[in-house]
């Protein structure tokens, strides 16, 4: 039934697929990329404002993540000549497509946080009575 | 009309899972983590042929993502007795739930390279004429 796709494997992905998916995934899979990415998705956003949401984000961590999102074609970035000058960030066209699957993530992560907090309890009691 | 549930608004995440979500991406959002979990999908492997899998990745970083993976709960540990001893790693139940979005992010990776490739030629060129 050649009409009826099959649900992509993950076996091309990971294997054929890997050479060329690890530097991409430099910058998707990455924390402060992802935070960065989620927090956009309401909207355009100013750097300070982007330094608050992203909790725990450092000046420069925020700044190197933003100029490599922007250099990935991810991110925007919009200088209204007033002044102060103006900087808004959101993301691109490409960037919105991003968006379902670091949204997913994030809400996987949201979902089993209080799983992955006891299975590191108790790796870490294990490790302990070693 | 409450039986209809409104798709999941990024907001929320954003905002007040920010504090909580990060820690998690810390691990799920690595470049890494994702790809040995991508390779875990289609079933155990032991150390040598993740190294042989997970193009690019160093020994030791493939030991530090293992551990961290087992301890988050989300890849089993297996040593089978033997001489020398067999270790299989596996995804964990955990780790299982976490194949969907993982995977749909490389997808989307697998997608969008020639996008990003271009996007950073253009920005990489930018730069060169400023």
């Amino acid at each position: 039934m050649p009409a009826v796709s099959a649900p992509a494997e993950s076996a091309p992905l990971a294997h054929a697929g890997c050479r060329n998916v690890a530097p991409v995934l430099n910058r998707v899979g990455d924390k402060w990329s992802m935070l960065i990415v989620m927090i956009l998705s309401d909207g355009p956003r100013r750097f300070n404002e982007l330094k608050r949401l992203v909790d725990g984000i450092s000046q420069r961590m925020l700044t190197l993540s933003l100029r490599g999102l922007e250099r990935d074609g991810l991110v925007t970035r919009k200088v209204t000549p007033s002044i102060p000058p103006r900087v808004d960030y959101a993301l691109s066209e490409l960037g919105q497509s991003l968006r379902e699957p670091v949204s997913a993530l994030g809400e996987w992560a949201i979902a089993h946080i209080a799983c992955i907090r006891t299975a590191q309890a108790a790796f870490d009691a294990r490790g302990a009575s070693d």
